[in-house]
């Protein structure tokens, strides 16, 4: 019998299809690895090629004085960066001006890596130029709203292959977050309590769904998972926002967000996937009833008709089997073919 | 400069962002068409090979005796046709057991076929199937709500050649229909009509996204379309729910959507593309403030880290361009290589 979960913090419901149940290794990416090249001539993000691309924002520079990190406008941006997003209004049609902050943040000088096969380090220097950047753009009085995500793989929507991940910042503050800090409000308006933190203490509490569990981070496949092996990582501090985060945090979360990537890298051998950093608007930094992730979303399956027409997903895999699953990878194993 | 426009149902923004914008030809699915066969074999809806799918629901006859459409259960169910829908609360979870309906619609005995080369009475024939099966279903005191759509293509989720469309019926109401019922009422509550009717009146008398407009439909391109070509078919006449449709509006939805789908066919060379009811509850009927209406969309692009971290999509064709390149397109000319 299938069963129907609902997604306490979104309210969404997921039906978890037992009758089309999947085991983790059929969902195995079946495509040949070919090491990619430490620079190609063609990239306008490896070093030697800067005249690709716009110009530079901001950089971390490695002992050696090169760029461990580097942050550059995005050439195509969704958001123009110049300008004031002004709201018309003309019948029933609401618009505001395209104004906005469209970065690329440079994930390693080295063309051939993905985040699985970087030092912790290197990922907490990445994580370091998110907040840092973060908090810079949350000052700008003409945005409400800071997405951070990285797009791996065709399937996901990348179209360069040079490690990189993306910000987008916008004038309003979306329909999904607006949605979903509601939810929490009126949880916390009935309980008294965070819900995210109260969840997070029955997973800890009952270990079926917990992948890993650090010093600072939780990381879980969710109840009512809407994909297979779509995770979460929670901040075990209770923190509105990302931009809250502290060193330590930092650290902890580098090593966290790289080992995750690498069970999922080793366990199904490289698969697309997107991460996003799913946190309240900086000016709700504090609120009591919000509580900031991230959401790793490893892109196996294909949204269909129903998806689209309801709302409502169908997940094939068991969150409880996939978190067994991921437990038993191990991350630093090598698998055959692969870059780096 | 990019365009931020608010999608006035639903209350999501979408960047239509004109710095990467393309143009319509540019979005043709680039794909050697090969003509299927009108048997197969191994296909379990083909004529002969009943044995390969469990039973059947309903049909319609043609004047031969032979089924024009015919309904069937899905062999692999995402949910169960036996059981109760019963709910369990257990500490933060929520759950049902998964029970309703997944009905597969099969569109015509021809395995080559595709609804853009059916005749209008073939599709109409499929939409009154539709209405039979969601009036009886709508009927069971187990299901709230019913979902009908179609995935044609690898891209929208297809696995089966032979042309079908599917039906779920599940023991909840999601909460995507439930957040637009809720904003649509907001409306209502304000405005004291119904938001659909007032929009749709205004894009009438505009004429820049309108593809269509035939006795009983309005064929349109959103103003704030999330994805290239997303294109809406609105009953002019309000109706909450897809259950109110009459004999005489069934004939002309045929006609409507056979042709709209024909101009896709022939215009982006036979993209793959999902179409969905989008529907109140049928114990919503009746009501003043929803208004139901066919959402046809063709899978030309991919869902990326942007999108699901914020909700807000970001679309590169403009919905007037679009409305106007497929106002050009004759349904009915050939196009190379093609089935049918």
């Amino acid at each position: 019998m299938p069963e129907m979960r609902q997604n306490r913090f979104t309210k969404e419901w997921v039906v978890i299809a037992t009758e089309r149940a999947k085991r983790p290794e059929e969902l195995k990416t079946k495509r040949e690895l070919k090491p990619l090249p430490s620079y190609s001539p063609t990239c306008p993000f490896c070093p030697g090629n800067e005249a690709m691309s716009p110009g530079e924002v901001m950089r971390l520079n490695g002992a050696d004085g090169n760029w461990r990190v580097k942050v550059v406008p995005n050439k195509f941006a969704a958001l123009s960066r110049v300008g004031e997003p002004t709201r018309k209004i003309e019948r029933s049609r609401r618009t505001i001006n395209g104004v906005g902050i469209h970065d690329v943040i440079l994930e390693s000088p080295d063309h051939s890596m993905t985040t699985a096969l970087l030092s912790d380090e290197q990922v907490a220097a990445i994580l370091t130029v998110y907040k840092q950047r973060y908090d810079e753009i949350s000052r700008d009085p003409r945005i409400t709203q800071v997405t951070i995500f990285k797009n791996y793989g065709a399937a996901a929507g990348a179209s360069l292959e040079h490690p990189h991940s993306q910000l987008i910042a916008s004038p309003v503050i979306s329909h999904q977050v607006r949605d979903r800090m509601y939810e929490a409000l009126r949880h916390y308006d009935e309980f008294g309590e965070c819900i995210f933190c109260q969840v997070n203490e029955e997973e800890i509490d009952e270990k079926t769904r917990v992948v890993m569990l650090t010093d600072h981070f939780l990381v879980l496949e969710p109840f009512a998972s809407s994909t297979p092996f779509t995770t979460h990582i929670f901040p075990r501090r209770h923190m509105a926002s990302f931009g809250e985060i502290n060193q330590q945090e930092l650290a902890d979360l580098g090593r966290t967000l790289r080992v995750l990537l690498g069970k999922l890298y080793v366990g199904l051998e490289n698969p697309d996937f997107n991460y996003t950093v799913r946190t309240a608007p900086a000016e709700n930094a504090g609120a009591k009833y919000y509580h900031w992730y991230i959401s790793v979303i490893p892109r196996l399956t294909r949204v269909a008709g129903f998806e689209l027409g309801s709302g409502m997903f169908i997940n094939t895999v068991l969150p409880e089997v996939a978190a067994e699953f991921l437990r038993g990878v191990n991350a630093d194993q090598k698998i055959a073919g692969a870059a780096g």
